[in-house]
């Protein structure tokens, strides 16, 4: 099983992921974790911030000629502004606070923040609350994915919903599609969609507004059971709810059709179970996104997330100055009309975490050769069940 | 800071809770337990399976005249019909399985538990599995609540929705309302809704069918900064999500205004801060349900959860047999129109879990009075940020 | 993996454990339970209390017929001298504390106990600290030594020193010699050592005093490689060395020759590996007592404890009031001279815990037979290396 | 509370360690960390090797100004050879293997990390199991010696045994010692001893062996009740056993007199409770080390740790070749005579951490002041007991 902290700030010399679990023999490299960070920066409607953040990378420890050796894995990623930001961000003593932040911008965690942690300026919160953090977890996600990889799980997402241009329900885009998605301006599976979420987000721009939306994650390839029913916090319904609603500005998550569920009757929101073809248990809809008392189903994993809008808006926020007391407008740092587009990206990583650290604990295994054997032998097991 | 485990199936000899981490002098009775089980009780449109489970209630270990000692609290949680199922649950050999599951049910445990766990009697997963075990986490968050309560804080919920029946948005019951919602035949705070939810209960039943729904808890008085937004696993919302979707049948969660702010624009989407009266930093509005970058603002928390219809319909759904591998219908066990309203208590339960355990980690204390004290002391602190 | 709680307090109702992890089909029973718990009562030089613990058992969960559910397992132990206590412990308020102690015993949790939980009755400290708990974990040592079996790994002790008699280094039982060392009145497997402890023990008891002594426990049939080097708190000695000196009484721990090693020259201190027979990596000896580098070697695992005499002893010790504030003597219970030989039986558990816990982790698995078929796996993939 | 995550092999680009739970405001400098690994070179007796290992620092998160954020601090100690060794160890594909290593030492984790991790190079295990790792532990152990620094507790080891010279017993150093202790060749607290270390030392390098020794922790100023006894694994003995045990070549731990206590008598072994002075409740002795039932009573803390001769001696020992099966002698890397002097600067950091950590469970706090005011109250809450 995984274990994972991640450390730094946004403008500091970097930020940096040690991940403790991994087994040996896991293909390792700094391109792949390369590939996984750039794909961050995708997406219509960024701002010029992202461009800036070049991903300098370092392995630091647990990965040996490219493969791990089941040794703690450290990669640093190096914030390339560095240079620029060392006055002010010095951990030593001797730097100079010259972008002091005392107008705290609701929806961030600046305020609360500075409270919590008794200081009036808020770069001290603002720089460990930054999104940048999700690069630090994306190299975790990069891990987990390469075990998922040799197990023939394939993680991806795609963009449902910008601000109010909403996908048609029911496309679930198969293995094999993250190429393409990628490549969509707003990472939506649906073409004709994509179009309307350009236009929206165009709109917003010229609007000087932001846009949040829906962005779903699609698992291919899990096996049945996955999880477990037998105690509240082994159940995978909630490791995925705690791995989204973990990530900066996601305020909501369903599994499956989630709340249009809830608003529907029992008689057509559960998966019949039918013979098809070899499979004695198919299932005859996949309205549950793929688990059943806590566990896979085995049929796809869907996890839907919900992402405020960015609330460094470019019209400004009333808020309150922490030294003088007085009314003021929110500082303004730049930012994208939406950063929906890429967030699937982060959310893919904190999924592909969650169900690699659950098949781990379930397979067991110290090398990538025992885990892969496993799967096989539970694979087999299920097969003469 | 709070562990626990919960044990127990659903027609066994009983439930039991450990509840590790309590400070002492914190007042615990039998009644008081008592009491917030028999709230699972409440709600229009049950079947007559909950009136069967009368809870008889030991506390083991813990607890001295009515107070915590520090030590590890132990509640036993008795199933009155142990007698009736005795021989088909033996825990030592020799008893025999006369309700033999052979027809897993589409929605819940059954087929994918058989398969996990290896074997053809589904009454082995579906025992612990059930809903029922959550008596034993009203256990626990009774304990929680009582911590709470000398923090002054208080737990509620409400019904928002039922089916296709929504109450109107932005009606956020009142500290003291818990009474008088528990009265209500669907915990519905809004009457007219409330009459609206019993039809469309009636409806459901008449067809013989099920619904699902949406519920909201609040939490008031919490002070600021409750979690954290330093690392992504001491995020408040994500250990809220985690909570409510560890709830049987939940299937959705949202923060505030979750995923309709997911819909709506930045300039609209945030709770600007202003001077109000005595509070140097009000907020205008509570969008965000009382959380920013994973910490509480100070504001009243709202976490929703979306429950998906009872899958155990009067309707039969189609299943395939795990023994004889013929196409079949699912059994049916004895079922309620809509577990939506006593649902709310339990997800009171793990809210109030969840926050109790993110304040005693924040502000330590090996006796109520110490963790009392020291609330007192950060209001202090913060009174004078 | 296991997690597990305990609570109850000496005189409460009873004793109650819940584990946590356990795999589907591992055989449990009521009697196989009863046996462990009737072991914590061998020995030479007890007083009369353990007579009085005849153990009242319960199992309230996953367990069915005699076989692990896969769902947490919970126990109950009753306390059969309940209806004596009931006045003085009750859970619910009402009672009454007719045995108050305000003479807190040196060597004992009162004192620290009473300031850190803010009480000026010792017995709400001593009844959750004493040895009674053991009784717990017993029930957890239980269930891990049935996986342990089935694994063909077999878990004994016995007591290398009582005071200042101590046993010839170098013997260490063989497997299947457990019932023998049983037998011993002070579980000793040296006959003549044995005989001389039995004299040691009485000289004691006729000065009214009391006895530590030195227990090993001995782990045959473990793999090589359970535990890891690769991070501090997965290191097996780190694990066995917090389970052991978390028993109460225990104040040292070596694993093999430990503290003697410490007073050696490396050229003597370690095991040369060598072949032998079919064996390609045997080794020349066990001083490092099975584990290299935090992880088994296949070699027998030999654990001691130091455990410090009883502290209730006949001759009052002194202390101070902690309601006067006067200079007393401390309370005394019914004490043995010595709990070295039944001490042994508790250690045997927390070990068995500790090492079926990591080879879980290693070896996953969610039934019974998942775990045996990992471990051959894992045995063949050694015989290739 | 503290949770941390060490990486990085020996010869690897660095190590590095996140730890995660700091409160804000602790005064943390590169410097500070770079006097206490500096003190990891301490002593008489060491080889040439530690002279190599300077260490270049980098602080990557958590810290500004010279104070903590209360975010995750990340600190990395580069390896100032990484240029020599950069093709042996490349992280990234295309490197070379000039030191393969075969032949497994007996006494490390060679032979069965080889194993485990499925490897035939010795290298790819003792990289990552070399005592190099504890200069990550040590930069964990400072930072929690910054916040007891603010509680007023104080953390310091001496020598108490190297080979066959022992100190007399009882001497236990005072506050404010640490220095001259440093000042030692062999870290000795008394002069006598230290001499006759000395020549031990010299005596074994002139064989060419290696020698272990005892070393003793102390920690001078915890209030009484830090740890709990009422669930095994908060015992403060556990937790210490268990930090001790998992530093490289620890064989055995004791708290106070441990086994010697083991050997005594029960009206001896106990530390009587006396008015003194002020002191309501002092001690007449402190044979227990500073804790009772898992808590500390508020006398100085003492912890010993069996340390075994390095293994890596200069005389070579037998061992078997893992890709030709033949006999072989063990590599051999330069090592010193013994690490008994510098071990204790290490087990200083691992106790500093354990005690730290339990502190801040207890006391809670988001900044260094709330932890503070909480200790403060606390020992005022003590003094009204």
């Amino acid at each position: 099983m995984l274990r994972y902290l991640t450390a730094g700030e946004s403008h500091g010399p970097g930020l940096v992921a040690i991940v403790e679990g991994m087994p040996s023999g896991v293909e390792v490299t700094t391109d792949g974790i390369a590939e996984q960070l750039a794909r961050r920066r995708l997406g219509h409607g960024r701002g010029n911030r992202m461009k800036l953040e070049k991903d300098e990378l370092e392995i630091l420890g647990g990965v040996r000629f490219g493969k791990t050796l089941g040794s703690p894995v450290a990669v640093v990623v190096r914030n390339t502004e560095w240079p620029r930001w060392q006055k002010d961000m010095s951990p030593d003593p001797g730097g100079e606070a010259t972008r002091t932040l005392t107008t705290p911008r609701p929806g961030h965690a600046d305020l609360v923040g500075m409270q919590k942690y008794d200081t009036h300026d808020a770069r001290d919160i603002l720089e460990r609350a930054s999104a940048r953090e999700t690069a630090a977890r994306t190299v975790v996600g990069y891990l987990a994915r390469q075990v998922l990889a040799a197990l023939d799980v394939e993680v991806l997402s795609h963009v449902v919903a910008i601000g109010s241009v909403e996908a048609p329900a029911g496309n679930v885009p198969e293995r094999g599609s993250l190429d393409r998605i990628d490549e969509d301006p707003v990472r939506c599976a649906d073409p004709e969609t994509s179009a309307a979420m350009v236009e929206e987000v165009d709109r917003a721009k010229s609007d000087r507004d932001t846009l949040g939306g829906i962005i779903e994650v699609v698992v291919h390839g899990l096996p049945p059971g996955v999880g477990s029913h037998v105690h509240w916090d082994r159940r995978l319904d909630a490791k995925l709810a705690e791995a989204v609603l973990s990530v900066q500005a996601m305020k909501g998550v369903e599994i499956g059709d989630g709340f249009a569920q809830a608003r529907s009757r029992g008689s057509v929101a559960h998966d019949e179970i039918v013979p098809e073809g070899d499979e004695t248990f198919a299932r005859a809809s996949n309205r549950a996104g793929g688990t059943e008392g806590g566990m896979t189903t085995g049929a796809p994993l869907r996890v839907r997330a919900a992402m405020k809008p960015i609330s460094t808006v470019m019209r400004p926020l009333r808020t309150v100055d922490v030294v003088t007391k007085e009314p003021d407008v929110a500082f303004r740092e730049r930012s994208d009309v939406s950063a929906v587009p890429r967030a699937g990206v982060v959310l893919e990583q904190v999924v592909a975490v969650t169900v690699a650290n659950e098949l781990l604990r379930m397979l067991g295994g110290d090398t990538l050769g025992d885990v892969v054997a496993s799967l096989e032998r539970y694979r087999a097991r299920l097969d003469e069940f």
